[in-house]
């Protein structure tokens, strides 16, 4: 399936042809359906496409005013989002049946800025490990990553050209990288959650796929209410390489990939240090499996409606991981709480405003369709911290499968990762 | 209305005589019921009473094993939760025909450990200040605070042993102080929020109201998994009373009881004292006023759907703070949320483990009815930073209405603020 993504016009294109009279909300939503028609098939990325509704909405914006950011914009929406009108399955087959009967408030004010909701995206069981169906759509034979599965794989196939995910692991950041998509992951709480399903509530992070940085931006930015557009510039910021304490799960490819991009990187630009004290990063090496286990934990309370109802209808792993997550001790539980909250402080103490890192997305390309969603081991770091990241499309395995490079800023710092990572795909996305 | 809380056993003992064969849980059901018979038409605690589901609950659990710590405790739920087949209207017209179709997480979590549900309480619109219709079971005239109104009037008449409720601001604390009951809001995020109409992300806490403070930490640890109970003996905790930034607000009664309630403290044990550095101190006195707008910002987005299709049927009051949250400039919202940031990280770094500070819960005792829920001030502080507050009954104002001691410790430090807040209870809680 070829790269077809980049022959329609962006989100902000989009805006400014329809502002400009150009084109209608309807026309540009026509283009991507038609899109959809194409390649759905082959795909999977939809639980359901709502071409009527999105073509009512599309038809109301054109008889009026310019609403905001996102005006005639189409959007796709992972499944754990509750749209009004519009199935609610979470990759479950517990709601199979059910229909939200109201708005997460995400997609509310999405809507509000002019969105045209084109439909619901397939999503791995309640955002966790469970293989959603949807197919790579650059990569034949791959996953997609998880578990905002349908989002990456629309916006790479070109059905959209933004779509919203959630990123409770690597959920937003990892299915970006294995599809050659920007993913940007907010810092945690930019964006409200009410109305999308949890998994764990220290963790979950509404953020978006597009095919450019400022496309990103403008989605965050209608969600958000801040100015977050890429800055010209990169004075304030002092940028730092990080191979992080998980570089050994980096496939050798990625590996050979990354030093060969730090080299070039070194040639074309003056890396002001951005600095880990050493014990920080030691401390950063447990951060992994800390978060693994306060995910389990924080699931087996989220889903305790799901696993009380309909046991049997949740998938093996989520049911081990829930079980898991239901007898540590409160001890353990304790301590871990306290270790999250005291590394979340140290981590802004010990780092200046404007510290921004380069590391890996993903330990590598997608790996096969049947081998699950792949590894989040290089995002569970910033998951826990709570940091932004934004992943660029700049990388290429041997076989030419896309590999990401992860911007990661301070908490707070979301305008700086966004420059920092427009400034990277401007200047090094047409290859490596 | 005279005080006829303390004759029906709390939620510990019930569990006791459940658990020994003494009592059943369709018996202990049934005698809150016939409270709630008695003084429901004067206290409207209650959207809707589930008298059916819960003698099916209830005798579901006599016929088979203990269940968890809640076996057979009757509980109230603030109606900003989803119940499965119970109204959930968050005090607004807007969902006044809605019923849930599932359990929030911390309803779930409750049933799992075998509490009955005896119904959903009322709420304040949405959590936020218009008041509900509840009065207050203890002061005649007055209003009992909210937002969660209705748990802390029902638990104060003895409708239930336990309520859950929630807090943003002050709407654990400063209705459980006017009503005269314990109210605990946990650390921020100690309990699962999933499934809980959502005010501001950053603030919304879960937590309950209840006669006792072993009673409080009972039904906390049965949401949390974490082991609560309060301690005997005060070694590693440093406490110290807090007249804290905002004391200009108590009332001259509140100021008098506070300073006899010192006094007589001072002579009982010796205070180690729990310091703030003056830099903290100061800067908290501009918390409350950074807790109100991050709150309006934040509410702006969680309540988008409600605000899009039924901006009319919001009352002026949540008019205007959405108005309000939604005008605020980009560059305001950055730095307001970059200072709640800071300031949390400030707070742990400049106190110790096992810090706990003594100061009122509310200006005073509970305001008339018709002057609206009574002022949060004494809560914002305590609220922004995430630090757990216990509420104890222990102070009057020389009408002999209720006004509570408001325990605080730091972020995790749950079970020492329970343990300071039962010691007092039991020295001082008979007669100030």
């Amino acid at each position: 399936m070829k790269d077809r993504s980049a022959d329609l016009p962006g989100a902000l294109e989009t805006c400014r042809a329809i502002a400009q009279g150009e084109w209608s909300a309807e026309a540009a939503l026509r283009a991507r359906l038609d899109r959809c028609a194409a390649l759905e098939d082959d795909l999977g990325a939809w639980v359901h496409i709502d071409a009527a509704g999105a073509l009512a909405a599309a038809r109301a914006l054109d008889q009026g005013a310019v609403r905001g950011k996102l005006h005639g914009v189409p959007v796709g929406v992972k499944d754990i989002f509750a749209v009004r009108g519009l199935p609610w399955r979470c990759g479950s087959p517990i709601w199979r049946d059910r229909v939200a009967d109201f708005d997460a408030g995400a997609v509310a004010l999405a809507r509000q800025a002019g969105a045209v909701i084109l439909g619901k995206t397939e999503t791995t069981e309640f955002a966790g490990y469970q293989p959603a169906r949807t197919r790579n759509p650059v990569v034949p034979g791959a996953t997609p990553g998880g578990s905002s599965a349908g989002s990456a794989a629309a916006v790479a196939a070109g059905m959209v050209p933004i779509a919203l995910g959630t990123q409770t692991s690597g959920s937003i950041i990892r299915p970006a990288s294995f599809c050659g998509v920007v993913g940007f992951k907010p810092s945690f709480d930019l964006i409200e959650t009410g109305g999308i399903s949890v998994f764990a509530r220290s963790f979950d992070t509404v953020g978006v796929f597009a095919r450019t940085v400022p496309d990103a931006a403008l989605a965050v930015e209608a969600l958000s209410g801040l100015e977050l557009q890429p800055e010209d510039g990169m004075g304030a910021i002092a940028l730092s390489t990080l191979r992080s304490p998980v570089w050994d799960a980096a496939s050798p490819e990625m590996q050979t990939a990354w030093v060969e991009f730090t080299d070039r990187l070194a040639l074309r630009t003056r890396l002001r240090h951005a600095p880990f004290s050493e014990g920080l990063y030691d401390a950063m090496a447990g951060i992994p499996a800390l978060h693994a286990r306060i995910m389990a934990a924080e699931a087996a309370q989220a889903l305790a409606y799901e696993a009380m109802i309909a046991p049997d209808q949740l998938s093996q792993g989520l049911q081990a991981q829930i079980a898991q997550g239901a007898a540590q001790s409160s001890a353990q539980r304790h301590a871990d709480r306290a270790q999250m909250i005291a590394l979340r402080q140290r981590a802004m103490a010990e780092t200046r405003p404007g510290d921004i890192w380069l590391t890996p997305a993903t330990p590598g390309a997608a790996p096969p369709f049947d081998s699950g969603t792949g590894d989040p081991i290089f995002n569970r770091i910033w998951s826990l911290l709570g940091f932004p990241c934004c992943t660029v499309p700049i990388l290429r395995d041997p076989a030419r499968r896309p590999m990401g490079v992860q911007v990661v800023g301070r908490h707070g710092d979301d305008r700086a990762v966004l420059s920092v990572a427009h400034w990277l795909l401007e200047r090094f996305g047409a290859g490596v």
